[in-house]
């Protein structure tokens, strides 16, 4: 077999088993009785030293080797760069700590959910040490690194330079500052209170995504505790949504996970069984499902398709009612339940925290005094006890440092792609109003989601906007939720 | 690492990724979207690729070697004993032919469909053709057969000669002569028409396997077009079942697969994740699906507790009617609608002519004129058309040669250990009638199930019931259900 060949074939097995990973998760969450648990985690325990070994066997270096010297065609060439990437990276840390992280991710979780429930910071702190020591040692094995935590950003955001998110971030708090304080002054929005019966939320989910493209022949629907949408393959997408008595985020959820589900379905096909052919970072991801939930869900435009599916839900309701209560702005404790608005801020605090944890000589013992602080001075909230505060997300307790900012640089990137989307196509506005979303979603394929891994994040952000990662059309998407 | 470790360590990961097989494959006929197909065979196929490769590999040649010299528990020793006979059976296989043969049986299944719905056995004939000629390129692999059949045997019922098979045949064949002329001269015995609604199926399904202990805690029961049961692990079980307006297929089916599945799950714990922790062979797989199907669901003293339970799904039925239907035997032309009594009729039919096609020089093209003479002799039943007749079964058109006689065999051991049971236990029919099942359980796991792959299938029908496989409790069986 010619070597590109051999590549080839072996970055196809790595993604079927990544795909089987994937499957297996989503059956955890979704399917699985609960006594299966144990054996499901040795099992893709089993199936993740299968990959590692098979992706960072030796006759890899040997096949990069003699590739980089030969003449490739455009993507031979790419997933030979990315290749030798991820190679390099899966080398780059012993196995053991491989290991010991996943221990201490494992027990780090199971030590959180106790201690959330007690609120019990100090019950916690041990098992989070452990996880930020074995997040240093992690960094420290990229000797290219500049600083520890770009080391541990690449894992989420490859490319994506510590000095780069904070320099967004201040512009981005800096420009939000005055928005909030204004709403902190505001009364009360709510325009109704919208208790919505389950039932109507289900049938205005399904519904709805029927009209944004979700068909039984290559989707499932179904009901997770913490919603996700998973790619099993190009054409065998699953999202998952969650339903509260009375609550929106059913529908919220739901939107989000198609956007971030339309994403790997729209990656073009040549790359499927490469090493290029998923979502090319956790950033660019969430500013795919942030687009569909800020831009989309959350667009005046939109509440008439809404209100119109609950309505054949069972649940009437006016346009305007639901907008005004999407629309709402208010300062609030929790991360996931946070408005458009404000939730960035908490993300810039848990990246503060965690950069000083990781790199600044934070104690993981002042973390809750640091957490309550930075909440009064960036969202003038006072933090009633850790569980509603520093113990809220799971996380830190899983070893997950450098993943928060995605969250928020998300956000960004979807108000720059929508401003983008509409500077391109006119407004979408009449579109909305009936659900017709074709051209956004083949504007989204053409731009973003047909490169893959190709492009990294802001190379791709450049070649979808013609600039960089810019923080104004955020601001002025919020500026125009906030006046109303 | 210790040696014995090392061998442990390798086949955990091989149970492992044996399970994920199972996840996905249950999946694939359960849950997932029809477009996922062709990625899901790529990703099945990667998975068998990576297993065949860590199964065969030379290290474990040297840990056996090393094993064989050495002092070991009782465990282990079966442990190591197996390893050899799966590696030596693994290495004996050129990787081509294995490939070849998944190609054919691919090919072969597809080509079967189209010729059966057009029933059209000649546009079949070259496929089965080949996938017979791998079938004994395959058996000609394993030098130590003393016959070709023998090896193909070995996949599915380690150590059942062709010899005994047609041993116990001959004397099955013989005793159900007489019966089964005798039901071929009586009238329509059908009591009432059972149109049983599919949502009091439904109903009857679950609540009836939740009285014999199936749980949401560890079990799932869903719906597929091909029943079958998935061991995910020894506490995840899937079993499924399908709903046709008005018969009864929907709970004899769901109760087959509970013998299945519980098999597995009551496996000895020690033996999870071994070479040893799962059914030793078809057959006694099918010995426990034909125990709860011919034993209890089609027992007369059960019948209370089905109809008990159809009548609170709103199907009201007497039991003796339900039991007159169930108890209906007629030389029949399908084989998976047989009754119990003629069943193995059609597997002594297939037996014989697949025999023939690999030893004994029958000429495809012969084959459709031969299963219609056998029908005639065994069954004294015309076919009508190939579709009806040698086009019925998916089997040869996969490559599955040698596993038809599990079907029969399995029939013969089920009423042996039911035999066995009542002898030990008294009769159950008093139990039954409440569907208190518990003593059933704990001696079929005592004497059957806790042994894992320890003891082959012979082996293991000596130890539950003190003899070697019989044909005289089936033919009593037999017997009772024609008597009436």
């Amino acid at each position: 077999m010619p070597v590109m060949a051999e590549l080839r074939a072996r970055l196809a097995e790595l993604a079927d088993l990544s795909a089987l990973g994937g499957l297996a998760g989503w059956d955890q969450r979704v399917m699985m009785p609960p006594e299966g648990a144990t054996a499901r985690a040795n099992q893709l325990a089993t199936l993740d030293r299968v990959s590692h070994e098979l992706a960072s066997a030796d006759e890899i270096g040997e096949w990069l080797e003699e590739l980089e010297g030969s003449e490739l065609d455009e993507i031979d060439r790419d997933i030979v760069r990315v290749a030798r990437r991820d190679f390099e990276r899966q080398r780059s840390v012993p196995a053991d700590l491989v290991g010991e992280r996943a221990q201490a991710a494992a027990a780090g979780q199971a030590t959180w959910q106790t201690a959330r429930a007690n609120a019990d910071f100090a019950a916690f702190a041990p098992a989070l040490a452990r996880n930020v020591e074995l997040a240093r040692t992690y960094a420290a094995c990229f000797k290219d690194a500049a600083r520890p935590y770009d080391a541990l950003l690449d894992d989420f955001d490859y490319g994506v330079a510590t000095e780069r998110i904070e320099a967004i971030f201040a512009r981005l708090a800096e420009g939000l500052r005055p928005l909030i304080a204004g709403v902190g002054r505001q009364p009360e929005r709510r325009a109704v209170p919208v208790g919505i019966p389950i039932e109507a939320q289900r049938a205005a989910v399904g519904a709805t995504l029927r009209r944004l493209g979700v068909s039984e022949d290559s989707w499932r629907v179904d009901v997770s505790a913490h919603p996700f949408s998973e790619a099993v393959s190009r054409r065998d997408t699953r999202v998952t949504t969650r339903y509260e008595s009375g609550s929106l985020e059913s529908l919220l959820g739901a939107l989000h996970e198609f956007g971030h589900a339309l994403y790997e379905r729209q990656i073009a096909p040549d790359l499927e069984r490469t090493n290029l052919g998923r979502g090319t970072s956790m950033t660019i991801h969430e500013s795919q499902s942030k687009l569909w939930e800020n831009h989309v869900a959350y667009n005046r435009a939109f509440a008439p398709v809404l209100a119109e599916e609950l309505g054949r839900g069972g649940h009437a309701i006016e346009p305007d009612a639901l907008y005004a209560e999407l629309a709402q702005v208010r300062p609030s404790l929790i991360r996931v339940s946070a408005d458009q608005v404000t939730y960035p801020l908490h993300i810039i605090l848990r990246f503060e925290l965690e950069l000083a944890l990781i790199e600044g000589g934070l104690d993981v013992n002042d973390l809750p005094a640091a957490w309550n602080d930075d909440m009064r001075r960036l969202l003038g909230v006072e933090v009633p006890d850790d569980a509603a505060g520093v113990l809220q997300d799971i996380h830190w307790s899983a070893g997950l440092f450098g993943y928060f900012p995605s969250y928020a640089m998300g956000c960004l990137i979807a108000a720059q792609l929508w401003q983008q989307i509409e500077a391109d196509l006119g407004s979408q506005d009449e579109a909305l109003r009936v659900a017709e979303v074709g051209a956004i979603r083949e504007w989204l394929a053409e731009h973003v989601h047909k490169y893959g891994r190709r492009l990294d994040t802001e190379p791709l952000v450049e070649r979808a906007t013609g600039r960089g990662i810019d923080v104004a059309p955020f601001l002025a998407h919020a500026a125009r939720v906030v006046g109303g």
